[in-house]
Parts: structure tokens; C-alpha cells; sequence
């Protein structure tokens, strides 16, 4: 992985991130269920914001969740033993040097972790391997251009826009969910579906209001003002009236629109055709 | 209705209507349905692509289709003739000057009319006297600015903001779709409820490909071309430049997004509430 971290690792970014998950439950993962007895690699869990969700709903089925954060890791596992899991083993691992044998999970998960990653499809390409044949992998990432908001904001745009290019300099890519579907085709995956999860919120939607639009993505967006700042990436003053704006569409008359995008592929039954 | 109708009136452009009417039925009219018995205004219908539809789907409904031009409505009557309709009354009317009386509609359906128009929240009002209490209003609107797409391309962002612009100059607004739920709060609707439907086109949906990309969003950018840079929004190379990256999007690596916004409100039992 090149550069750092662009979220960072501090406990109010992980509050954020668990907001993050708790409101998206429905909308990023209700379709994703393992069959009793499969093993999943979970590649870059995190503090594991999906980790918990993802093994509630598939109790019967095993997961190893790796991260190359050794605090993230800890962080993850304190969260599952709190809620009483017991079909998760954690793993310090980085995601180009995985300590799996080849053919070894059923299925894979990735979500929110190409958009960090220079090489993403060398790094679906290597979890293709861990893969065995027909087994699946699950992509789910963001796309920071899929945001738009009234009332509409240049300042806010600008703001955005410190975050895709912090990330872009961090050798990552806030852009790229909607890449998803020819980053894993690029990759080799077979029957590939892609399938956008698009947030929308206005005041009807109080809860979405809070857990989305002002605890997720402003939040993020806050959470990068001093070293925007410090880049001199922006003014002091443009960015918080960007801020300023995106609380502004929390209010009874604002619309905050945003958008995911989850595939799903297959690996190919004769193993090796797509290999490095 | 001020301004020029930005996507004109000739044959070519009317193909278009019907192709892009023919590839978002499912998405954004499946799940609209009339009673049997019910009567419904559409105001603005055009040349009927949305109305053949909405009669075929409620065929025990009747339906009153109006437009601002008798062109139109001719094109529109000659459609319905051919798809052999007989639950649909044509007739040439303006929405701000609509020759019904009071509560005289179960229903209203308007869909790509308030983005023309620069009083939208006065034609929802006006639209809400023509509807019996508890009769329900249907609006559909897109938005240009949920347009984003893979590869990349500023000039192809350039020679969409002149469709932007241009319907910007001629009193309406692209981006109105993200603003359908406050307009209908605004206009005094109750129980309002609007859902985005997204657009997503990946190599996998070839259909959409060609009936949405190419022949829908690609071919309506085109066809303001010769406007762009007569008003000298922006030179001829660029806007040429835009349009093949549009194209560009087409291909096996390309992914195009768009969002259509649907919001359906009631009028409320107490009549007069919310009268201008």
C-alpha cells in the first residue's frame, strides 16, 4: 500500500465509520449471504465496521479478516468478542503478501479498500488466486463524483474535492466505484454483475439525514480539513463555508445524493487462465 | 412557459424521445398503476412517449393528455392511434392556463415538464387544484448533474454544462431532479415520497448501451451542438472532443451513470389549504 491511511486512525474516525455501516446495513450488504460451512477472506477489514454485520448474517459460515493495521486489528477484534462472535478469526496480513495457501476461501469480500490501493487489480488478481475455482468475490466502493446536493454549493464541490485529491496524492482513488466493474473484468473474474447502491436523502428521511449525509460524508469531509489546509489545497475560509454547505442540505428543504457500487464475480472453473 | 423548448420539435429528436421512453419504462413506470374507473391528467405529454405507456398499464383509467404545443399533440394523437389506445384525450393546453375545473382529476401525471419550466412550484400549485382531495400527483424528473461516467472526461463535462446552461437561459432547469421533494413540499403536497432510479450501464446491459448512453443522453447532447456554439458556449473542437468521450463510455471498459428522481405526494383531504 502506498502513502497513509487518507480516514486516518483516530477513535472519532472510527466512530464514523462504524455510522457509516450501521446506516448502510440494509443498502450495501442484505444480498450478501454465505452458506454453513463456506470460508470467507474478508481482505482489509478495518476496525470491522463490516466484519460484524457480515458475520451476524452468515453465522454458520467462516471468516478470516485480515487488515494491515495491527491496531485496526485489535480495534475489530475487541468489537466482534463485544458482540459475542465466535466465527471470526483475525489476522494481521497485508493484502499483496497474504499468508494463504492458493484455492483456500470460498468466497471473498472487499469493501472500501481498492479506492486506498495504487495496484487494485493486483490486488483482486492475487485474491482471485486465494480463490477456488467458481468460488466468488464481493467489490463494494464508493464514488465520491457521485455526490450532488441542493441547495448546490462550489465551496462545497471544492471541499469535496481536497478529499479525491488527497486520496489521488495517497495513491488511492475516491473516484473509483465506478470502475469497479472494469477493474474486475481487467481482473479475470467471470460472470461479473455490478450493481449501483444509490444513498439518497431528503427531510422525509430523518435517520439518513444524521447517519449519512452529516455523521458519514460530512463528517469525512471535516475530518481532512487541517491537512487540506496544510497541502494548501484550499483557503481556511472556502473550506468551512464548503462544510457550511453540505449542513446546509440537512436541512427540511436539502437533498444529499450519493452513490456505491457492490459486483459481484465468479471465479472461472479451470483454474489459471487469469494468473499473473 | 418562457424560452424555447431545449430539445426542440423535429423527427429526429422525437426518436429519441421514444427511445429513451422505450429503455426506462421498467425503471422509472413500472410501478405506476391507475384504478380502473380513475381518471388522470398528464400534463405535458409531448409527443406521448411517456403516455402510451401509462394508457397500456392502466387500461381501464382514462386519461386526459395535454401539451403547450398542438404539434406535439398531434404526433402524440397519431401514436396512441397506432398503439391502438382508446382511453387517452388528446388536447393542446398550457399549463399555466389548464381548462379544467377544480378537483376534477384522481390523478396528475407530469414527467420531463417542471425541468422546462422557470415557475415550477406555480405549475404544481395550479396542478393541485385540478386534483380531488386525496387524489395523488406523480413527478419525474432527471437531473444532469448525476451524470458521471468512465473514462473520465472535462470535455465531456463541458459539452454537457452547455445543455445545462442553454436550458438554464431559457428559464428551466437540467438539475432539477435532486429538487423534486422540496418542490412538491413547497407546493403544499402531502405525504410526499421521492426515489431516485438510477441509471447504471456497464458492457454487461448492451441494451442500455445503445438505447441509454448512445441513443438517449449521448444523442440529446448532440443535439443542442450547433446552439452551443452559435451562442459561443464553447468551440467547436471541444464540444466534438465531449461528444466522442461520451462515445468513448461505450465501449467494454466504459460505464455511464445517470439518475432519474420519481416523487409521488397526495393532496390533502382539507381542500383549499394550500391554494395560491
Amino acid at each position: 500500500m502506498s502513502g497513509a491511511y487518507v480516514h486516518g486512525y483516530d477513535p472519532r474516525e472510527n466512530e464514523r465509520l462504524q455510522d457509516q455501516a450501521g446506516t448502510l446495513v440494509e443498502l450495501l450488504h442484505s444480498d450478501t449471504a454465505y452458506p454453513a460451512g463456506s470460508t470467507i477472506l474478508e481482505a482489509g477489514c478495518g476496525v470491522g465496521a463490516q466484519t460484524i454485520t457480515l458475520a451476524q448474517r452468515s453465522p454458520d459460515a467462516r471468516f478470516t479478516s485480515v487488515d494491515v493495521s495491527a491496531e485496526s486489528i485489535a480495534e475489530a477484534r475487541r468489537r466482534a468478542d463485544a458482540a459475542g462472535l465466535t466465527n471470526v478469526d483475525f489476522q494481521r496480513a497485508d493484502i499483496f503478501a497474504l499468508p494463504f495457501d492458493p484455492e483456500s476461501f470460498d468466497h471473498v469480500f472487499v469493501c472500501f479498500v481498492l479506492e486506498h490501493l495504487s495496484r487494485p487489480v493486483e490486488a483482486l488478481t492475487i485474491l482471485q488466486r486465494l480463490l477456488r475455482p467458481g468460488g466468488t468475490i464481493t467489490v463494494i466502493e464508493g464514488d465520491h463524483g457521485s455526490t450532488y446536493f441542493h441547495p448546490d454549493s462550489d465551496a462545497a464541490r471544492a471541499a469535496i474535492q481536497c478529499q479525491v485529491t488527497m486520496q489521488q496524492q495517497a495513491g488511492g482513488n475516491a473516484l473509483i466505484g465506478r470502475q469497479v466493474y472494469p477493474l474486475m473484468i481487467e481482473a479475470g473474474f467471470d460472470e461479473v454483475s455490478v450493481s449501483p447502491r444509490m444513498v439518497y436523502v431528503d427531510a422525509s428521511r430523518p435517520h439518513m439525514v444524521d447517519g449519512f449525509t452529516r455523521k458519514t460524508f460530512t463528517a469525512m469531509i471535516e475530518g481532512v480539513r487541517e491537512a487540506a489546509i496544510a497541502a494548501q489545497l484550499i483557503e481556511p475560509e472556502r473550506f468551512d463555508a464548503g462544510v457550511r454547505d453540505l449542513h446546509r442540505t440537512t436541512e427540511a428543504d436539502g437533498v444529499f445524493c450519493y452513490a456505491f457500487f457492490k459486483g459481484v464475480g465468479c471465479k472461472r472453473d479451470a483454474p489459471g487462465d487469469h494468473g499473473l
